[in-house]
């Protein structure tokens, strides 16, 4: 049963969805269709790249995903297919698939005999990404849905970095129980060494590594690995983002003593 | 795969949906289950009309469509099958399916012989309409449940009019993304001539024509053709409702110059 | 087709939900999911216990429920596996299975060879839970997944209790509407006798048994048989728990006149 995953930022009270589904429900019968989200920020391309990443890894092979946050609806931005050998992934050519490039082969899809009829151009998701999805699960080969691009539009971020006495990174995502989710891999924070984690504009300080919420006191903050292998500042039962006001892209600082040289691991 | 979509107002935080799922799949294994949305305001009949309206049609053929937003649930209200011939509808008789009374033949449902014994008179998703809706996902024939009525609950409302100067109409959405979906169908928009565009009790008017969001600068409104076939106000990258304090209901006017009598197309 | 119901704390803007999908249908192809509700507050594990206890009933034979509602992941707090013949449910040990534990064979689940490698100890559902369930799609015996065990985490909850004057309980959810669902059998209340029912803390009394919402007039509240059998309180097309102020938890009680010995029916 050809599988087809959908991310969004319709929400779940406009007709939106039920729309997009009924597309490629019509057009390629018997799919089966899982939600990845759709609350996400209206717009926020770079959550949804985030939720993308982080979720596609877990789906069988030739699972196509179609993510719609196409703030450019209508213009000519690009419909872009990407094609991993494991997955394909369908997105506005606005960097929603910028994880995905050095992956994979990029195509830019240009089938306008797929695309359906259609009173404006504000519904893309309906009206030519649910038929290329539908294309893709009814056997469509992804060659033939468009010539190979080398110029994506890509999202640029800092990069997380590290020297000898410590590491810099950001919260990439807070989550619903307000954990931070940093950028720093959780290999950069050296084993049994001391150390002093900060978030930029916060006047607390965490020195405690953990490894499951449930080891912190009531109020105290911890610094634990998370569910993609970076480093994660939490509480527990309580949201860390809400208690200290912060929100994606604040630094963070990660601070430990200078072993000399050749140490990191 | 017999295909049926559900549409309440039941929220997702209860176990309500989840109950209306469970029976079906209960009493019609292997049926494909579409979420319409469950996000409708509790007991907004005409939203529920207008969100079944819309996405409706994108179904393939055959496809079974319940609509529980029953503010009237357990009183002798009936319970209503419009079926199309593409579609079948089932709904409580309260005008949720006044958009498909020109096209279907409606039918009182009258199974007892089908419904659920239960404890009260609270839940008739889980306990009338489910089974219901799995006994025509079963192959029931939908003249079966019940005989042809012609007096159906109709929603009452103001269509929209136009005369050689503009047009009158209403708000009849206001989406996740703040745009203003009016009943004006884009065809009455005389094309290439100047016109103005104002909503009742707002000091802002409208002059300019787009294609998409795009288009417009930070701020600026905009009238374009939506997803429905009719005419939207919208802001680029912000919510229009927010920023004008628009309902769902407000008044829309459009005026542009007589061009003389036999202009209208 | 295996059908697996899922009920999370995990919120619908997050990526932890279709981790799980896509875990179980890489695992378990070809699976049914249905979400029961991921909007459980979070670590509410009572709230998660209500819902669960409250679908589950309505799901066909052989279906598997998972819940993870889990404040404690990546402590030592086991995983447990309840089979009643007629389901299998899996659940941290923390309560939330407390309403089938008098039905069901419970057993902790020690199953390393199925949990997948993970960089840390925060997602569970992800590495433990969704592996185990798919294991149990593809027809794995619950009886291999571990020994029973006669210990596991209870709710403790204040059972209702009633004489021959009245009955006492509490409110055991506020659903969407704002009905007050009580944990007061609906057989309790004397048929055809006055009555009157207090909520804690509030200054109102309900002295009208009605059968549906329908039959109140605008901001009376009235008594009824709600949709598992128990008493619920009410307004019509308004939320009672707002108007009142009550939340879960608030103490019912119900008084009627002593009929005399032997009359509690």
């Amino acid at each position: 049963m050809p599988l087809l995953t959908l991310l969004t930022d319709f929400g779940l009270t406009d007709y939106y969805v039920a729309a997009v589904k009924g597309t490629v429900l019509r057009l390629a019968p018997g799919c089966q269709l899982v939600d990845l989200s759709h609350q996400v920020p209206p717009g926020d391309v770079a959550t949804a790249s985030f939720l993308l990443a982080a979720a596609a890894p877990t789906y069988p092979a030739g699972t196509c995903h179609l993510a719609v946050v196409d703030p450019g609806v209508g213009s000519d931005r690009r419909i872009l297919a990407a094609s991993t050998g494991e997955a394909i992934f369908l997105a506005p050519d606005n960097g929603l698939l910028t994880p995905f490039f050095g992956l994979a082969e990029v195509r830019a899809v240009e089938r306008p005999d797929l695309y359906l009829p259609a009173p404006g151009a504000t519904f893309h998701g309906r009206d030519r990404f649910a038929p290329v999805a539908a294309a893709l699960l009814r056997g469509e080969p992804v060659e033939r849905l468009g010539a190979p691009i080398h110029d994506p539009v890509r999202l640029v971020g800092s990069a997380p970095r590290r020297d000898t006495t410590g590491a810099f990174g950001r919260v990439i995502h807070v989550d619903r129980f307000g954990n931070l989710v940093t950028d720093l891999p959780a290999s950069w924070l050296p084993p049994k060494r001391p150390f002093l984690a900060q978030v930029q504009g916060v006047g607390e300080t965490v020195r405690r590594r953990i490894t499951h919420y449930g080891e912190l006191a009531p109020g105290e903050a911890g610094l634990l690995v998370g569910s993609l292998g970076t480093l994660e500042l939490s509480l527990n039962g309580e949201s860390l983002a809400l208690r200290w006001e912060v929100s994606r892209g604040a630094l963070i600082t990660l601070s430990w003593n200078d072993p000399g040289p050749g140490s990191i691991r």
